[in-house]
């Protein structure tokens, strides 16, 4: 059944319990998984891992692409057998074994971490674990939903792991494109001149005999937990029409816009999902990671191409586009995670960039990952490779957070991923402010009037009216930037007179 | 005499007095200048300018490459002449103008300003004024000891104001390659493939018929400011030669290192400067500003080649290079700010960025801009586009400054310019921390031990501990993250007993 997917006859006798496998993998070592925002993870032999380290001592280093579905982590970090996690993860278990110490997380730019392997400073890899939905004549492996670092994890590790997955379609070949850049001093520009470029290979090329096992699975991906656009995210995406429609009256942008990205998550998904009924056509993604909304804006004959890195569906849209994946197959490419958030590609294509905010503040910085500046939510993830080299880099969040109790946008940012210099558009379910080319000062009253709910602008008002008579060029009084997280701490609100404030 | 230098015959009627061509800027227009790094900069029309705005209102919107000498941003401050200033300055009087919100300035990532303007997002520019050492016969415009931003400036404006250096020396002719991106959504990559690559035209090819005016100067640039090494700054170096010779032991690095850019400024300077007594030969510098240390290096024979947008040389070097320029010239390019500083040729080539931090946190975030997170100092520059997009991502800073009062590392940045993830190393005269491929608790312990002047280490070791009880992968005592700061403020110490700590 599975070996007309082996299409190297050679390595049919690779075929090995997951347990088999993972003894391949042993304490200390540095092992790079598949798996890009719960698509195309390495199912079975992590899970096989950790019944281990239940048993013995086992603690690796695992680098994925991004973030893992099938609770992997979670049941990793329950066996303790992670020491460090790096560049991505979004598991709670994890979560809270990495926010109380117990498992050193790096988050770093998506684009960067196999940059760092191919230089040899981290690494080396020691073993890989590829999820695929089949190997070709000459051993090359197919990936399924997501490409994420899995090319330069198999091509750099000394022992490969593969997982082959039947339940993914077979369909699923042809839509990779996978391209490496060349060696420095001597790399060439990467050859991606528009969103539906094809550059490379349909398989990640690797040296067969480095694979030492093969496990079959039947284990389908996790569904994205992404929820239905509601009021505040219709009113978000309403915004950003309203300004893209005055950005193309200004002869900024053309009715096509331009290349789109959309981070992970509800609010960005209910953004791309707003653009259905705008009166925007033949769009383009060049994006990361490629949510329901891509489809339904396929669907409603809204956009021409999607270039992104993996495919994570909810449970309403899975099913239904996976066994159909032959309708959409022409009009996608997944590629790796390096080159859909590379820096050089970002920039050349004028890519519109629009990312999800945890907290920002009024002088347009933008904190994605620590609450309260302290404690991890998930990561960076792309949102720097796509913020910094973006035509046009927009933030999005809902002005409050736990109804009412967080105000989304603060004096000061308590942590820091992106830096006033690269955001240029902040967008609440309140308003927009459209930053670019403004002073901090200007930024400041613009974001409080526009984006800031209204029970928490006189509290942002007295704050810059005080701030004022210290003067800077970004005025701020150091003492209290951090006030309203204070008194969340304290008192489980952010403002003092809670009731009264939202009555007005 | 300057007619030979106009060889375009039909334009030497346009030469007029200083005071004519600045007649063609009007109040509210945006004008774009010459000039990065107190190099060939525009130097008598705006003068002119402010001897005007002295006498009747005018005030414009000014964009240059980045600062101006010739004490140009001074005179139009004084004058106040500017309502907008963009992207980068660094004169005291403007600096104060600007913290007093006076003028509003919009601190830019050097390379993107050009992208702004192209597409429509900030302009149009309506008057261009930019230092040449000639034109051509068909109207090109030749640079003088900068490009920075005049190709595009020149490109874009309305109408066009030279101002002809005879200063100047005939023979830079030849060092500049104007290279300009081709359009979106038809942007071809940047074809710059080493430090040496000469991909575009000698001279900056515009329409001649825009020219309005010639004014024929005999003004020098201002010479830099940087200091000689002294102890700290030659400790630091010796740190960081240390840390090379480390990556060339573990194959990283070869003895040629990689491309290496260093920020304007005395420490990095002094860092090149350390390279003269290194191991490390036939290097190759991919950088923005070309100071001394450029030159020493190429006259020590450890330099083959450097790439720049500008040229900023101290009074003892000054005359000595600019009048032998032709025994340098084979080995140096001077490009638009746009390439010198892109990204997508930074991360293609794998340069190694040394940048400068005014302040450092325990984590590694970094302020390059703002003094007590609200009175800007200069302005972002170029260390964004490369600190993020470097192989290796260097900062450096001396541990204390005003005499030990103030600890340039601190437990929070009052201001991020670079999170985090764009910082791989940190240099103080104590020592250096390899902070890559390392989770935050780890980093703030290495930075601690290695980077803290002593004085500072148990301050820092407390907040630690402290912040270590409240958990998190970044901890921190968000209510005593800028303690030092307001205790800086209070008494004019960050520490509560100096003297006794500095006796330990």
């Amino acid at each position: 059944m599975f070996r007309d997917r082996i299409r190297m006859k050679s390595l049919w006798s690779k075929v090995v319990e997951a347990e088999t496998a993972a003894a391949l993998i042993k304490d200390g070592m540095i092992v790079g998984m598949s798996g890009f925002t719960r698509a195309g993870e390495a199912k079975v032999v992590p899970l096989a891992l950790a019944e281990r380290a239940k048993r013995e001592k086992l603690k690796i280093t695992l680098m994925t692409g991004a973030s893992l579905g099938s609770d992997i982590d979670r049941m990793l970090t329950e066996a303790k057998a992670l020491s460090r996690r790096l560049p991505f993860q979004g598991d709670p278990t994890l979560r809270a074994a990495i926010n109380r110490g117990e498992v050193m997380f790096v988050d770093q730019h998506l684009s960067e971490t196999v940059e760092l392997l191919r230089s040899r400073q981290m690494g080396p890899v020691d073993v890989a674990v590829i999820e695929v939905v089949g190997i070709t004549e000459d051993g090359g492996l197919i990936p399924t939903t997501s490409i994420g670092n899995s090319a330069t994890f198999a091509i750099l590790a000394e022992t490969l792991i593969i997982e082959l997955n039947l339940s993914q379609p077979m369909a699923l070949e042809g839509m990779h494109d996978v391209y490496i850049p060349t060696r420095r001093p001597y790399r060439a520009p990467i050859p991606v001149m528009s969103p539906d470029a094809r550059v490379g290979m349909p398989y990640i090329p690797i040296d067969p005999s480095r694979i030492k096992a093969i496990v079959v699975t039947h284990k389908g991906d996790s569904c994205s937990t992404v929820q239905p656009p509601d009021a505040e995210t219709r009113a978000i995406a309403g915004h950003l029409t309203e300004f893209f429609k005055s950005e193309v009256s200004k002869g900024r942008l053309t009715e096509t816009l331009a290349p789109l990205q959309a981070g992970i998550g509800t609010i960005a998904n209910a953004v791309m999902h707003g653009l259905i009924d705008s009166p925007f056509h033949n769009l383009k993604m060049y994006s990361e990671v490629l949510q329901d909304s891509t489809f339904d804006l396929f669907d409603a004959g809204k956009l021409d191409f999607a270039s992104g890195s993996s495919m994570t569906l909810s449970v309403a849209r899975h099913d239904d586009v996976l066994s159909n994946i032959g309708r959409y197959k022409s009009r996608l490419i997944l590629r790796p995670q390096e080159i859909s958030n590379h820096p050089e590609v970002i920039r050349r294509l004028g890519v519109i960039g629009i990312n999800t905010a945890l907290e920002a503040d009024i002088y347009g910085n933008v904190n994605s990952t620590h609450v309260s500046g302290t404690h991890m939510m998930n990561g960076i993830g792309g949102s720097g490779d796509f913020a910094r080299n973006a035509f046009l880099s927009v933030f999005v969040t809902k002005s409050v957070a736990k109804g009412g109790a967080i105000s989304s946008i603060v004096p000061m940012v308590t942590h820091v991923d992106h830096c006033e210099h690269d955001v240029d558009v902040l967008v609440t379910e309140c308003g927009l402010a459209d930053l670019r080319c403004l002073a901090p000062r200007e930024r400041s009253a613009l974001i409080i009037e526009n984006c800031v709910h209204p029970a928490y602008r006189d509290v942002m008002r007295d704050f810059c009216r005080e701030a004022l008579k210290r003067g800077g060029h970004t005025p701020h009084l150091l003492e209290d930037a951090f006030a309203l997280h204070s008194r969340y701490r304290a008192t489980g609100h952010m403002l003092e007179q809670p009731a009264a404030q939202a009555a007005d």
